[in-house]
This record gives structure tokens, C-alpha cells and sequence, in this order.
């Protein structure tokens, strides 16, 4: 078997100056406890991710956007039958009710940052391409800003790396990114592999039997497609177009640049999915599709 | 308005050395005049292109290739109405029928080749990642060979360079761009852009009204599905992995690759039923879905 390694990408612990400066805005706009994957992999790229970070930032520190990203996150509940309840298998395994809550606030932390993020990479997307990502005029309620910085009790999560996991980790990892035809592994599926365990019931019981099904796919359609008319709504550009950045970069890291930004919509999509299905089963579908975090 | 500029790529004409020789086989192999928009982004790469183009090609030159290719043809038509015949709307604009041949050669032409490079890019992308995309054992008669190079009548087609394109012609490759939510012109618009009166036509009355709705997503996910179904009982594994140009490329040049072989598949599986649409607005639905060239 090959062994699963880590797709290339700037770990925010490697980032330094500038790229560290943008890091920490983005936790602090989006109150995010991670950098996506998306952001560490255009981190590769000179001079991307700054400017379409800034470009971003003033439509993300808007109660706009927070309202457009708890519509996704409705939006985001798969139809049929709940995946089933993983508490009582994980108590047979010996888990205590600490432990849970553990898990519990990972995924409500990844559940309030994906949307986010779905959105970002969209914005960016149709930017780099001359398509509008915002202009429109706000309602002064629109306008305002949401609280800068980490919800309360939220804490920094931990990203397991790949390269140095047990082959039993790895494994979960590659089994993780192949049911979704991936190219690598979400920061949720590298998070959780804190708890083997849990990550295995969860790709067992949960996400394998629904990942990439016909209901699967029109729903992750459905989220790129509401995300898509959000960013219109958006007060400013939220990204820059291929054009602003050709003087940084080669013309092979411009075509690359849209690849990536086309890929990582749609895989920032499924793992939104994934994670709204991991709180289910953990929590039930009432609160699941809610904001873990709501701003008053 | 932003002008509309070609995407980073090295045309045919351009193209010297073991890199001409890679496009020219690739065309004599699928028996099609054209070398796809993927494989020219892609050979901006250094060493990808070739080291891919080798694993694939003995697949590719196989019966299977082409009975797999035919169902996913016959897969792409959409459900619902037929779309209106363009016939006696050119006829109107005072067009005759050999005008008309013309186009109906080159449309023949892409809907011949889009379903191999839909084909070929799954492969392509799911070895990157080190998934299977072939190993098979073949009866001899899906390992039998097809005939090598252009199936009679076919012609070289002629792609119109964005850059140096009319300001009506680039604004139309720029709506046939956006429409589908894409980042550049497929080569079939490119070409159809000779004829300009025609894919005016074929982008109101037949492209637009159906283009990123449900119903041709939905086509376009199973074309996806039935591809990758289809690339794991190839012979031999038809592209390479990641880990095999590790030394040939950048971590943000693997990085890249990745999201173009991730985007190609889609954007071919997109043009792959545009072109069936407009086949079936030249001559009906009943041989939309059928090869244009069937080999004996």
C-alpha cells in the first residue's frame, strides 16, 4: 500500500511573517479556530493568498456574511433517514461523557467555520475569473460587523499530521479522502483523527454509506450553487482576478491557482456536508444544521 | 469591461520537440483533430504531460477505450424537451448547407473526442492520487487495437486565438465562459467562434436555457461516476501519481496539477453535453448519442 501523505501546503505553525499576519486575521475574522486547507495549499502560490485575503476580509467581518453562512449551513442536512446515533457505540467502547464533548467541540468548530470557507473559496473563484464577488449596497444592519475573534470556549484544534501518523491513522486518512475521490485530507478528518476511534465509526457508519450518492451530490450542487448568488450580495470584491496577480505569478501558477480554487469549492462543499452529518449523529438533526455559535 | 484573454497553455502550433510529438500521438491515438484545452494547460507543467500521456496511450488505443467511451456518449443526452432546431434559423440568416456541414464537421469532431478526454482526465486525476485506473485482465476482444489516426473526412480544426479575437467574438467565448461557471473557453467554442452567427445561436437558444441546471448537473455527476467507473478495468494503470513527478515538479506545481486534473474532468464532462445538445439542434436526437465515427 502506498503510504498516505500530506498533500503540499504551509502549516500555519510553518508560517512566518506576513503569511503568519494573514493567517491569524482570517481566524480572527471568520472566529475560526483553523486555517483551511484550501488557504494553506494557495499559501504555495507568491503572492495569492495576501491579496485575496485583504480583498476578502472587510465583506467577511459582516453580519452579511454571517447571515449568508448560517443559510448554507440550513441548506446543508442530507433528506432521508438520520444517520444513526453514535454516543451509545462509542460509550461500548469505553468513552465517558468528557471525551465526547471533546469531539463534540471539534465538529461544532469545523460545522461554524466550513460554510465560512465555502463561501471565501467561491468569492475567490469567480474573482480570479472577472465574475462579480460583490458590489452590492448593504442595509445598515447588513453592514454591521460581527465580533472579531474566537466564540467563546473555542480553542485552537490540533491537525494531526500525516506524514508522521501510526499506519492505522493513515489508513482512516486515505480511507477518508478515496470515498469522496479527494486529493487529500480535510483539517476535520485530520483533527479527528485525534480519536481513531470515533473516525472510524464515523466513516463507517455515517459518511461512507451516503458520500457520493445522487443525494450527496445535489445537495453539495445545492450549497455551490446558493453560495455562488451570496457572494453577489457581498458589499466589495471578495477576491482579485488572475489579471492582478500576473505580474507575481508564472502561467503555470495561474492555471494552477484556478484548479485549486475550482477544487476546493466543491470540496469545502462535501466536507460541510460531512460535518452538519457527524453533529447528527451526535446531536440529533434539530441542532445540526443550526449555528454552534449564533450572533446575538 | 474586462477584455478576454486566453488561459495559460501551449497551443499545438506552438508546441516542439518531444512535446509536439506527445500532442500529435495523442491525436492519432484518439482519432481526434484536436489536442484537448487540459492536456495544453497541463503541458505548462514540466515533465506531467508525457509521463501521463505514456501510461495512458496503450489504454486508450484499446476496443475497451472505445466501447466505454460510446456509453458515456450515450449517456450524455439530457432529459426533457429537445432543444430547437437551429436549421431554419441559419437557413434564415442566409445560410446554405454546405455553411451548414461545416459546423455539423466539427461538432461530429468533438463529440467523437470530448468523452475520451473525459475518460482520459479521470484517469488522469484518480492516479495522481493513487487510486486504481486500470489493471484489468481484457477479453482479446476489448483488447483488441482500434486504427490509428483520423477517421476519414475528419479535417484539422482551426481554434480562434481570444487574443487576437473580434471584440463580438471575445465577448461571446467570454459568455460561453460564464455561463457554465468555467475559467476559459473550450477548445469546441473556440472553434465554433469561426462561425460566429452560429454560436450566438447556439448559446441563446440552446446552451443557456439549460446550462448549470439541475437536470444537466445531474447529467453531468453520472457522466462522472460512469468514468470512473469505467477507467478501473483499463489494462494497465493510465496515468501516473503524484509521488512519480515528485522530482520533476514544485510542491505548488503538484499542488496545481491536482485542481487542473480536478476541474478537467468537469469541464469535460460540461462540454461533453453541450456539444451532444448541439448535435442534437443540427440533426435530432436520434444520433446525437451515437458515435459519429463508429469503427466496424
Amino acid at each position: 500500500m502506498t503510504t498516505y501523505r500530506k498533500f503540499p501546503q504551509v502549516d500555519h505553525a510553518d508560517a512566518t511573517g506576513e503569511l503568519k499576519e494573514i493567517y491569524d486575521d482570517i481566524q480572527a475574522t471568520l472566529r475560526v479556530p483553523w486555517v483551511a486547507f484550501a488557504c494553506r495549499v494557495l499559501a504555495t502560490f507568491p503572492g495569492y493568498l495576501p491579496l485575496a485575503w485583504r480583498a476578502a476580509q472587510p465583506n467577511f467581518a459582516t453580519r452579511y456574511a454571517e447571515r449568508a453562512v448560517d443559510a448554507l449551513r440550513e441548506r446543508s442536512l442530507l433528506p432521508g433517514p438520520n444517520p444513526p446515533d453514535l454516543r451509545p457505540k462509542l460509550r461500548e467502547l469505553g468513552w465517558d461523557d468528557t471525551r465526547i464533548d471533546a469531539v463534540r467541540r471539534a465538529v461544532d468548530a469545523f460545522n461554524y467555520g466550513n460554510p465560512k470557507y465555502l463561501l471565501l473559496l467561491t468569492a475567490w473563484y469567480e474573482a480570479f475569473h472577472n465574475r462579480p464577488s460583490g458590489g452590492a449596497d448593504l442595509s445598515q444592519e447588513d453592514a454591521a460587523p460581527i465580533p472579531r475573534g474566537l466564540p467563546e470556549g473555542v480553542a485552537p484544534l490540533e491537525l494531526v499530521d500525516p506524514d508522521t501518523a501510526s499506519p492505522e491513522v493513515q489508513a482512516l486518512l486515505k480511507r477518508a479522502v478515496d470515498i469522496h475521490f479527494h486529493h487529500g485530507a480535510a483539517s476535520d478528518f485530520r483533527v479527528l483523527a485525534n480519536w481513531p476511534e470515533y473516525l472510524r465509526l464515523a466513516i463507517d457508519e455515517v459518511l461512507e454509506p451516503v458520500v457520493r450518492t445522487e443525494e450527496y451530490d445535489a445537495v453539495t450542487r445545492a450549497l455551490l450553487v446558493q453560495a455562488r448568488d451570496s457572494i453577489r450580495g457581498f458589499p466589495a470584491p471578495a477576491g482579485v482576478s488572475q489579471d492582478e496577480i500576473s505580474n507575481l505569478c508564472s502561467p503555470s501558477e495561474i492555471a494552477g491557482l484556478s484548479g485549486l480554487l475550482f477544487m476546493y469549492q466543491r470540496f469545502i462543499a462535501d466536507v460541510t456536508v460531512d460535518l452538519i452529518l457527524l453533529k447528527q449523529a451526535l446531536d440529533g438533526p434539530e441542532s445540526a444544521a443550526a449555528s454552534p455559535f449564533p450572533i446575538p
